[in-house]
């Protein structure tokens, strides 16, 4: 079985009655994306990428990547937001022995950070993804000009070899720069938005180059998305996307504002930031939009559980979970004193008291007043994680035409880019740099 | 200069002379922790712990680590919430080449994550420190049932000189435990709840175990609870973690439901973690209490800025900062052809852009209704984590004292632990078992 369920029996007798009324502008959002006619209908080049695109883009980036002539033990990832989150997921995630490891820098602007990935890569020969649409966003670009310094040190003979360019098709910095010097490259498409590129070339090339099986990753998604399209055609039934988004504005509407994120298993802490930026970017403008915020359980049970519990009722719960790989199970030992009078756990593995506690936990909320949800998918792989993906970038674009703004801008961050330019001397914003530093020193 | 700077210039002219007048009673509020008369006052030992208890305690914990007669290359830490926060956060914040290296578990029921533990001590000779103040806490009890059973079998000569336990000075299962097998034992003080616990040794142990100088932990922590203490004399001026909670206060009042502590540093992502189960749990209680959440800009800044910037406004925002130290610092190369445009930027360091990019975000966001605050401790230190840990016990327990509410109880944590014990069948629970089986499947 590899379908995804989601559950909103705790979210309240209110919020459900209202989330099924909801179901039909939520499908009517979505069809509107299909139909190219909602708002910033020029980015929705992520819906069915893998049918329209992918499916057979990926079978030339692995020819290309086939003939890859140097030696490599690792991956770098230069890139920033939607340029590495989508790959960090899935590495975190599935990662095991047999994959090469990913190094991650230019996602911020700390020497320590920095000086620590140029320290693990001592003695090692990396293939470096520079993943940047422009090439001129300072955080990876910055990051890629101390990286071609090491590599022109560490790798003297065969350092062009070793960059892979993913840049915009045809223009930009990046683009130039990897024509110049005769970088592999590849293209991201102009109608998908960074925060949905995971299934284009800025997830795929580096995921492949590190060993995932991206067709499985790929397939889950065609045919998530597939069952999504499917599902319109049924007026008795709503996908769990079309359910989820319509859940979200139910509560929305009933007034929360913070939408919580709860796992049990650590390793998906960076499906979650990935989740985060989704929402958080695509619904968060014109004073709108939950707080995407996440918790991992049963850790922060200890340190955010009374928050959870008993603090400010502003909280919704979504929980989210992949069925149990018993194969990896750890069992709790037996113990002849039982001092700690935990043998009534004893043979029971960790997960089977992970799940017990995560039920546990759900219901005490809800008692607690807080609006539960669950959201379960299949065991944890390359197809269920495809699924994941396909269903909350439908999910979030749904939710965020519910809230009646454009799911795929962002025109809030260049406000701080503006600044940030005129306090470091960028030619052009003198002006702009003289009331800054006295607004900030008067 | 040791000083610890507080500002709330950005957060609005408001807020700000609300703040003013509202540092008489946070003032009030200490002197009701001094006077052990406020809520909670058998909770207070944290205050003025290093001169109080701390600096003696501390000379007999070296005395007695001292004499350990195993050699040992790694430290692992069993314990949750407050039992490993602090120790955490230090030893992120610090680490380098010198320390010895800890790992955590008993924080999680999660298999996989307790396996890939099992897996980095192979080959190793750890020294365990079990962390709990009953010992029969569900996730450090069944991690120390299976370190135990790995200490048998991977040390069998010499296991029990390997572990040491942190608990309870008289009474509970790992008190029983520990003089049974004769394990090196320390107490942890019963004024203290977990949370507050870092100076004590919950985190002294394993700390000094790795190296760290807990010595000037200590020291800085001291120094910092005398200033605090000192300023009370002084009615014309406040120390900035009576200031801080006082502004916290304001914006509370003001309708602002969820706090961002900042950083640009990724290194200083636990001390936030242990900074939100600090507040959560003491603040989030009777409805009430700001909603603690971390940033890590810049990467944040590509995920959730735009949120910050113009999504709903129910946010404040505290930039933590520690001062940056030069000697570490990696400076942008130049580039010949200067493509991406960043020649500007060249020779000067990332920290410097990094601290650039802070003040232009704290505008941005100021100017998207945003309060801001700014909290900036010296150079990042074991002298200057003592300070804020002392800062933030202070200003934690005005805070919640503020509201109304106990800032040392938890009483919501207890909620899902019952219903845990129930799915999982302890014995006493039959009853609440039958009702949640009914509500979870009915």
């Amino acid at each position: 079985m590899n379908t995804i369920k989601f559950s909103n029996q705790f979210v309240g007798e209110k919020f459900n009655t209202q989330s099924k009324e909801l179901e039909i502008p939520a499908k009517n959002a979505l069809k509107s994306v299909i139909g190219k006619t909602c708002k910033g209908s020029e980015w929705t080049g992520w819906w069915h990428y893998p049918r329209n695109k992918g499916n057979a883009e990926l079978q030339k980036i692995k020819s290309s990547l086939s003939k890859i002539n140097v030696d490599y033990d690792c991956v770098v990832v230069i890139g920033i937001g939607g340029s590495y989150l989508g790959t960090k997921a899935v590495d975190s995630a599935l990662r095991n022995g047999t994959h090469k490891e990913i190094f991650y820098c230019g996602h911020h602007l700390s020497s320590k950070d920095t000086r620590l990935v140029l320290e693990k890569l001592n003695n090692k020969k990396p293939l470096v993804c520079v993943v940047s649409k422009s090439g001129t966003t300072t955080e990876p670009a910055v990051a890629f000009r101390v990286i071609r310094h090491w590599l022109a040190e560490n790798c003297p003979k065969d350092h062009a070899s070793r960059v892979i360019a993913i840049t915009d098709n045809e223009k930009g910095a990046l683009r130039e720069l990897a024509q110049k010097n005769n970088w592999l490259s590849f293209g991201i498409p102009d109608d998908v938005g960074g925060r949905f590129s995971v299934l284009t070339p800025v997830g795929t090339v580096p995921l492949l180059l590190a060993g995932f099986d991206v067709e499985r990753l790929m397939q889950g998604a065609h045919d998530e998305f597939a069952k999504i399209e499917e599902s319109l055609s049924d007026s008795s039934r709503s996908h769990p996307a079309v359910s989820y988004a319509a859940s979200r504005f139910a509560v929305w509407n009933g007034g929360k504002r913070i939408e919580i994120m709860s796992i049990v298993e650590p390793s998906l802490h960076y499906l979650c930031e990935w989740w985060k930026q989704l929402y958080g970017e695509s619904e968060g403008k014109n004073h709108q939009g939950l707080f995407p915020a996440s918790l991992t359980f049963t850790t922060d049970l200890h340190s955010l559980g009374q928050y959870a519990q008993d603090g400010f009722r502003s909280l919704i719960e979504t929980f989210l979970t992949f069925s149990i790989d018993t194969n990896a199970a750890l069992n709790i030992p037996h113990s002849d004193d039982d001092l700690d009078g935990l043998n009534y756990l004893a043979g029971k593995s960790f997960d089977d008291v992970n799940e017990a506690a995560k039920r546990a936990t759900l219901l005490a909320h809800f008692d607690g007043e807080v609006p539960c949800m669950e959201l379960s998918f299949p065991k944890l792989s390359e197809e269920s994680l495809g699924q994941f993906f396909a269903f909350h970038e439908t999910a979030c674009s749904i939710s965020a035409l519910l809230l009646d703004v454009n799911p795929f801008d962002q025109p809030g961050v260049e406000d701080y880019k503006k600044n940030l330019f005129a306090l470091m001397g960028k030619p052009g914003f003198e002006s702009l740099s003289a009331e800054i530093k006295q607004r900030l020193n008067p």
